[in-house]
């Protein structure tokens, strides 16, 4: 599997130390220029190119009356995403990153977890081949979102399977569920965790699905091979991510968490990734919608590790 | 003094409700996009011109041995920003922010506070009206930053001075103070609070200075005339604008915090003032450099609040 460039990040270091700023006032900018050097393998990374990918399913378990909104919304929200309407569009713009969105099999919706397998192996192949292929080879930067009515029960069952705990623990409101529907939730991911028994990720996203959450996984691992660093979103992305952490606890070394959402159990799922967001500001929209502004901060860092001018440059100590 | 305008705010936030996203689900981007319009006073604010203003001081109590780096930096850098090297000159590139440069009387610091008065009145007066003379009446956001060597000891004094507590309570590393230094900090800031006992924000800022805290006064004070929002940048820029709450507890309405800077102090003053910083990217920088990555952000909400289409219009629900 490819690694982190040391040697890229300890020039990158180097010149951190040399610009024009107490050591290591920038914080967080510092280190996030660094981890772009140690996995671009260039000491100076850089963002001329970003690719945005929202991957797009449909879920069998929204049947159990488990979210506020039908299952067409799904498309609905394709649709504005087309049409550029939708928070990702404004936000792809404003931190300039393409976005491409890629519906995977809408009027196919996963099978019901609380009564069968979601995919078949071959189903879960396919949606991962979906992912790894989206992935622009040339990109310097990767931004990851999804759209899928249901689909934070799904992530509640993907995470409790990868990082353990009870339902309640990582069941929330996603869209907006309260009261029963909350209840249902809770119920359909109890079930869902004692039918299946997965171990390795294939196995994990067969069990629980979606096909957004395979594609998540296969645009990973290829961004992985193409040294192309990834920016997750919010809970379903992460919790979709966590998945590859099964077959590899190193899977996930290239990616960045761009945000804590405001869904309760993201912060569980950060904390049992030993992970850092970059960035907390309520936000529980999905869509890539955190990960995108997490990428004006990015871009922030390597403007900064780019364009400063040294102490010496600026003839100062 | 200028209101913030509950209608264009009401006008905002049914705006809000309107788009494409679960309610609330962009988080503090809404928030933000909503506090825009009540100051613009109009229902879709916008960011086409975003004025940055750096202003810069030297200070008598560095003859106290209280910082690393001597007075001739503050010069040093002021030539750094006018050339384009400083981080905040790549943070306003990328953020999209007119960088002002504002030197007052560098080649005449302010007295020791340990033994008098940092300014006169007159001399408070002269920097406050530079500051808000700077302030550019076209711009729909203001970004404030400062640089003055020894001015993280002088901002312990001013947040002591406004918000009580002890010289300890306010005081931190600044550049990289540490041990005696520190503990010479500590004692400047402890002697300065015994000699003077200042109640107005004028009378603060002539007992401690500087010059550079005064404009920042100054410029805050004509962006509230001027209906302008206010991005404060870290430490020592929100102890300068904290001042202000002396002589009206809603100076600062109108003003944002951009960030929470890594200066210990910082979290002590935002708890305060009962401010919700934007970011938390553990930087401590000043120069306006969290401002400017808090502008992104605001940018990024901007962007969504204007740009995206209603369940109306996406035909949806």
């Amino acid at each position: 599997m490819t690694v982190f460039d040391e040697e890229a990040a300890q020039a990158a270091q180097a010149r951190q130390a040399q610009l024009t700023k107490p050591p290591g006032s920038l914080g967080r900018l510092e280190d996030l220029a660094i981890f772009m050097a140690g996995w671009q393998g260039r000491d100076r990374p850089r963002l001329d190119r970003v690719q945005a990918l929202v991957f797009a399913g449909n879920h069998g378990v929204v049947a159990q009356g488990i979210t506020p909104f039908p299952a067409e919304v799904t498309a609905a929200m394709v649709q504005n995403f087309q049409a550029g309407g939708a928070a990702i569009n404004q936000l792809c713009r404003v931190a300039g990153a393409d976005l491409r969105v890629v519906p995977l099999d809408l009027d196919r919706p996963t099978a019901d977890f609380t009564q069968g397998p979601a995919l078949d192996p071959a189903e879960v192949r396919e949606a991962m081949t979906k992912g790894a292929d989206a992935v622009d080879p040339t990109a310097d930067a990767l931004i990851l979102g999804e759209m899928g009515i249901g689909n934070s029960t799904v992530s509640a069952a993907l995470a409790a399977a990868t990082l353990g705990g009870r339902a309640e623990d990582w069941v929330g409101p996603g869209t907006g569920a309260q009261g029963e529907m909350l209840a249902a939730k809770t119920r359909v991911v109890t079930e869902g965790l004692a039918r299946h028994a997965p171990s390795t990720a294939a196995e994990t996203l067969a069990a629980f699905g979606g096909r957004e959450q395979a594609a998540i996984c296969g645009a990973i691992l290829q961004a992985r091979a193409l040294r192309i660093p990834v920016v997750l979103d919010g809970f379903i992305c992460t919790a979709a991510a966590a998945v590859l952490t099964r077959d590899d606890p190193a899977a996930l070394s290239h990616c960045l968490i761009g945000h804590e959402s405001a869904e309760p159990g993201h912060r569980r799922l950060i904390a049992g990734l030993a992970m850092q967001p970059v960035l907390s500001l309520e936000m529980r929209l999905g869509e890539g919608s955190g990960a995108a502004v997490a990428l004006l901060v990015l871009r922030a860092a390597l403007e900064c590790h780019n364009g400063m001018a040294t102490f010496a440059e600026a003839g100062i100590g």
